[in-house]
């Protein structure tokens, strides 16, 4: 389904924005000559250097070509034949990964259920009764997502509570950060407070969702680790052969702090919308907005006729919840416009 | 290894080469404002038009981002859990996607040793003894690849004749087109000609090779296959959210013939540095030059000193082969200086 | 834990029985001079045969090793590289097998809760949203086990409700029969009605918590499925080369009905034991007994002087939940012994 | 195909024979009352001391189903997700188990070609070469076969200096023991001296072919792997639940040399088979007798007739090639009137 091009701005996903300037030049910069191929080049140097200068010395970046190949390559490295990862029922890995965990990883997903995308320490030390028992898949790893699905975000204290628990167990800890930029934008602290500081093992850092062609990289922090990852890589379709064109796209994020400049713009668009939305009767927020996410309750009688004008998805179409999502390239005149359109919905 | 600067020019691949100016053109010319994610806008609509156009009316196309993406995701669609594939042995199926056939498609590979990386039918048949014997990995899916690994290219009279005698045996024919384009330039052909005319069932269609940033296409022609290709997409790690970008550069190819014209262009450099071997001392030839690659061999005094100003790869070091690819982006006076090279090489 | 001598009765699992003398002497009946291996044998044949008298001219017998072979033998029948199948949370195959489904299937379970490990129509609508969504796991197979793993029996017309809304849908149906001579035994009716006649396309039929050494059958109802078993079978480990000997003790438990003769015996006992626990203070029953498993709750101050003197496990040990089986060789002496037993813990 | 009442015995196959007296008596024996279930019973500590008096202290044994069952178990010990197994052309894992290898350990087999079935650590070091290519599968484990495929057998040395190449290189070496008792019979050798003693890391010692119903073990040797089995073993379908029967098979087997005492019968039944062909015109010896197999070509005006009498194979029917087994069960009779009518079938 085509946007109606008078209502071009589409509210489905961050994914539905193009490029952003600085990275499409970036690519661009790039295309001088030739160059080695599969990351033996300067530009793919230059990311690993950004990755450490990030996110600390003992962390390894490797490029990758979507959201779901970080978290796959990034999981494989700390999963065995008869393992299972403990997971909110809500992680994308669990839902929307066409079942790749099970295919490709062939571990078995230990979901648990939150209110708020959000696993808990109790949540981890639930289900880990099976440890030992040759009947019962073994857990081996966790797996948060920051920001999470519902647009919730982690603060630096509760991941490290959720690695505390995990690694008393022996477990290692995973973070699916297809949105990792919004959540620091939105705690006002650096990438390296969510994941190095706080105790993760192995994490996915987006750009696609954040202003890149496609790009994403997985970080590795546990040093044992990072061997392992070119040949998982290479064997899970996610190496690209023209890897100075990837490799410059997150660099191009990574410099002057690129990334947390959309992801903070993004956040502010969610958090204008959501602001708008409090005088509209009938329309509720279903979960608090810490991202670039609002997901609102509303009657039939008003999303309807917004999605005829607007793309944007239902979550729970029973409950009457939506996800409208914001990216680098929402403008402030692109929410109001929206907001004016669901007031108008309501007041109908 | 970086290049040095002194000698820019790579001859190690044809993934060396940057972008094609007309492609990068056509990335920046899809960015703009938002579109839906996943395939479901109006480039990747123009994508399946054009592969339609040049591959027949049954043919439908899926944008994937890498090569070997483009061979498990075609060959998934043809294979059950206990089946085989067939081809030859130095496919890079069997020798460079890091055991991807074993792992993600879960099948064997039997492979039958050719000299020049063609598969001839008689091969097909002497490995069809174990259908029906339970005990044995039963063939389902023959693989070629045109231009073969050694740079080769199957007339479409050769394909035909192996559709044939695979068909009768009912199995399905699989080509790994990541160089379809070569292979046409060479025989002067349409790629019609040599995938839907003679028989192919599913095949990759490479852009990457060819002057893309990365973008490979999937197309399948047995219609009864194609329902499976966006699930199995999904599931490989393939499927670009940003779709548009992938779809808008194997549109360019496809459009005024820019697939011919790189291709053609760069068998012809091959062909220019193969002629000026030919009075070359101690330099053979390995293979015929049916493409964009040279195969030669040559000895360690002659090739060692070229290997410091010049990226290249052994393919057989024992036999002293080397394998030099040219590209899109390859020009008259960057062969003419290697061969000047070359001559001095072999004159010390 | 080696058990007690003084109680050598075990109430843990209808495995820890022995096997029952016809078919060990079924076994030895067998070991006469030479015989094919792998299924080319006449015993093997007297065994299709019986499964066809059984189930009906159009069920085709597969033996097996062990029940979890006979689940994912059957499952892979009918299971593609993106698909899922819908179950109980409580289902073996979930639960106790130790990931199998995932990694040798490759797919998801899409679990429901259910209170008496059965699944209804519903539970089975409401997980059909994905269908044709290809970021999703595809249901393809709805999984059920007769008798359940938490006792209980599903009647002929609840099965066959499940088999119309799940063929309605365009899925197939399994069924886990490691218990189905039970349930056939409870309701009284002969195992054609529970699987044939209820629409079941395949399941597996259990010997060996029935008084078989080690042998189960994959049963295939639908005929479009039946040639990939032997393959399948192979593949997964599960077949036997020495296969007279499974064969005949799975033709002495269809042999003058002994299937029925065992499971009505052990249900006998398990009702004995429900209803000798029905005065004893503190116990109660977690699930109706309708086979040969006895869930009852009890305080911890009576199960654990019980476990010091026999072998059983807790089912939820939060809950207070334990799990009782009784077997083909379980006497009503043991029962009463036993009883005598539970009346002294709660009395102390 | 049922063998001909005239003509019982059957030299198809080791497989074909019964189960050997002292074993059938060892499964009544063990069938008294009630036992824990999977391994947690008397019969089975019996067993894993007699795998301890055999192999040495170190030696950890957990029995399985069948030969194919303890390949993949042992192996998936060692292999890691990238990883491949060096092995012979002819090994059973890659001809005859229906790819098991491929789909349940999803790794390749780099196969060499020999004329015996036997590897060299020549064969082994010519496919190291991709060692450190993430283009490539990794090889991790040597894997030989003992007696091999073609009845031919490895001296410890030979096993000693496999095993040096092999842990040099950083790689584990498995051994398939299907028939490792015919190959220490053939050798005057204990079991362990071509296992332990020659730095086998883990290795299958079969049951089956040597008169059991159905018992094989995977024995470790390096106490790194042993915890990984019982886990590996249940999901891959491998683990009985009434574990004794299994267990009281292989204990049999070890006590007072019956597996000697088998294997030394099998095998000289095969050397009196050999010897009586070197008068028959026109039959040759295919490859040295090692073990109980003999391997013989002649003419098809010979085979033909035989086999319609007998039940044998061909091993390569283009090269007039057959496989003669003979087993526990094999007397000199059946020897006899077999070279008769080979004989006989000569001289037509």
């Amino acid at each position: 389904m085509p946007i109606d091009p008078m209502y071009p701005k589409s509210f489905a996903s961050d994914n539905h924005a193009g490029v952003h300037p600085t990275i499409l030049e970036a690519i661009s910069a790039a295309n001088v000559g030739d160059a080695p191929a599969y990351g033996d080049d300067t530009w793919t140097s230059t990311f690993e250097e950004k990755i450490k200068e990030t996110f600390g010395p003992t962390a390894e970046g490797f490029a990758v070509l979507n959201g779901a190949g970080a978290n796959m390559v990034g999981l494989a490295l700390m999963l065995g034949r008869y393992d299972a990862i403990i997971c909110a029922d809500s992680a994308h890995i669990a839902t929307h990964e066409a079942g790749a965990s099970e295919r490709l990883l062939g571990v078995k997903l230990m979901t648990v259920p939150t209110e708020d995308g959000k696993l808990r320490p109790a949540d981890i030390k639930s289900r880990l009764d099976g440890l030992g028992n040759h009947h019962v898949s073994q857990p081996a790893v966790v797996s948060i997502t920051q920001t999470t699905e519902l647009g919730t975000t982690y603060s630096p204290a509760e991941i490290a509570a959720i690695a505390e628990v995990t690694h008393e167990a022996g477990l290692r800890l995973h973070l699916d950060g297809a949105r990792l930029a919004n959540a620091a934008a939105f705690l006002n602290c650096d990438l390296k407070a969510v994941t190095t500081d706080a105790g993760v093992d192995v994490f996915g850092f987006g750009g696609t969702k954040n202003g890149a062609l496609a790009a994403e990289a997985v970080v590795v922090l546990d040093p044992s680790l990072a061997h392992a990852v070119p040949f998982l890589r290479r064997q899970s379709l996610q190496l690209a052969s023209k890897m100075r064109f990837i490799s410059a796209q997150l660099s191009a994020l990574l410099t002057n702090d690129l990334w947390r400049q959309n992801a903070s713009h993004a956040n502010a668009m969610a958090t204008r919308l959501a602001t708008g939305l409090a005088d509209v009767p009938g329309v509720s927020l279903a979960h608090p907005v810490q991202s670039n996410a609002v997901f609102a309750t509303l009657p039939p009688t008003v999303a309807e006729p917004l999605r005829r004008r607007y793309l944007f998805h239902y979550w729970d179409e029973a409950a009457g919840t939506v996800r409208w999502m914001t990216a680098f390239d929402t403008t402030p005149e692109h929410v109001d416009d929206f907001l004016d359109d669901i007031h108008k919905a309501a007041a109908t």
